[in-house]
């Protein structure tokens, strides 16, 4: 089995992509009421121009048994070889993070999870012991209120001062002994985000946060990327899924999407990391 | 409509009682298969013992659809006036929160539930505006590894250093506009605990950790409880579900319940503070 990285970077090379494109049924923007059949029209318009999905826990969650049924669905459509990436930021200690882990890769059946890293690293270990699994922790989220610990200054154990989510960033680097812990920046903090790549190297970095939150694409894709310009996953959701309120949804998602790739490989091609 | 903190105030006035039960079905200790009846049995055996009911989201995730059913059957079978904690430990942000926040309380009916503050408190929001529901905010959580990031000193705001679970702890106060903000700290901390309890004034703090996890019942309460001896929520989970793995589990469960509620009120005793 390739690694989590390894199917991201096949998907990647292959869509000439770093969009991501988060399936976040929201029904007051919703154009057709049926979840699984509005996100499989989106990922069937999508499915060559994205590195990864995104699907976001809560919005199923949130529509009971029938939302989490869509979730089985939706998962399911995506075609092999697309990595997905489920938003769930789990966060537990013991059992109940051997539960959780066992939730998001073996019942579920996504590629990834996001986690959160408040419990500090034994809580996140059970995600970590799926060694073909990625596991995307927190670091610098794109809400304003990321800053009240975010950006506190800690005192680490090394003797440093630094801001926790850059403490949390160095410590999630220790933990990928396994080579499948990503990260977790989002793009309304671009100084932030540079931070973060410059303690991750070349391990993933899911960057959430463009479009509707506002978060610039080129800054996402200058500050995210690796020194090859790869492994940034830029994810966009509300401006793909709603770009239409019109039976032309899929297509209008498409459009975006396209516009949204295209407008980052002309960033990496201004980085001189153009695809091959 | 009563608060949460009425609710639970009341519930532990009429059972004498600081004890909660997890509610978590754990298959390989389970003497039956059956998860709904296996809790509908639980809670048939305790409920005049306990302060309220604590269903852990991550065990019921784990078994699918199947599971997420039987935490609805598990919320129903709690009578009315003993409150039910739902433990996720959300944490997002934006309309994802809002998302959460209506799942715990509309979709699963929860009278409160556990949250993660690492995004801070625009993230948590969504579940404060519910006033008459309960947010318990994770402070020092009871795993080895809750030291990572939370025992690290941080400077705060304003100008004084303290241990990042201490500033969650007096940040989550003054978001305790309502009243409906409660604390998470484990029992296996309890220097920590009593610093918690100090900055939380008679908030209730829901303390996980005793029984299997080690952690010391008397010094929970005595660290956990308020002023008056009251307002800790003392959560028992594997002691008392696996009390017994035979057909006599439920009195086994209902006599271990009794036994703690029983060591708890004797510590309630020493401290002056017993049940009138």
């Amino acid at each position: 089995m390739p690694t989590f990285s390894q199917r991201l970077d096949a998907a990647a090379e292959r869509n000439r992509s770093l969009l991501c494109v988060g399936l976040d049924p929201w029904r007051p923007s919703m154009p057709i009421a049926d979840i699984a059949a509005f996100n499989r029209a989106i990922i069937e318009a999508t499915s060559d121009l994205v590195c990864a999905y995104k699907p976001q826990w809560a919005f199923y969650e949130s529509e009971g048994i029938a939302g989490l049924r869509a979730l089985e669905a939706t998962i399911e459509a995506v075609p092999n070889g697309v990595p997905v990436i489920l938003d769930a930021k789990r966060g537990d200690l013991g059992n109940t993070s051997v539960a959780y882990a066992k939730a998001a890769f073996e019942i579920w059946g996504a590629d990834a999870v996001t986690v959160n890293p408040y419990l500090g690293r034994d809580s996140l270990q059970p995600f970590l012991d799926y060694a073909d699994k990625g596991v995307f922790v927190l670091t610098r989220t794109s809400n304003p209120g990321g800053a009240d610990f975010q950006e506190l200054a800690v005192r680490s154990a090394d003797g440093e001062e630094r801001p926790l989510y850059e403490e949390v960033a160095r410590q999630a680097v220790s933990w990928n002994e396994r080579g499948n812990v990503g990260l977790v920046a989002g793009a309304t903090a671009p100084e932030e985000l540079a931070r973060v790549r410059a303690a991750a190297g070349a391990m993933p970095i899911l960057i959430p946060g463009i479009g509707a939150q506002g978060g610039d694409l080129e800054s996402a894709a200058r500050n995210g990327a690796d020194a090859n310009g790869r492994r940034a996953i830029i994810t966009a959701s509300r401006s793909v899924l709603y770009a239409s309120s019109g039976p032309d949804f899929a297509e209008a998602a498409r459009a975006e999407a396209a516009r949204l790739r295209g407008a980052i490989n002309a960033e990496l091609e201004r980085m001189g990391k153009q695809w091959q």
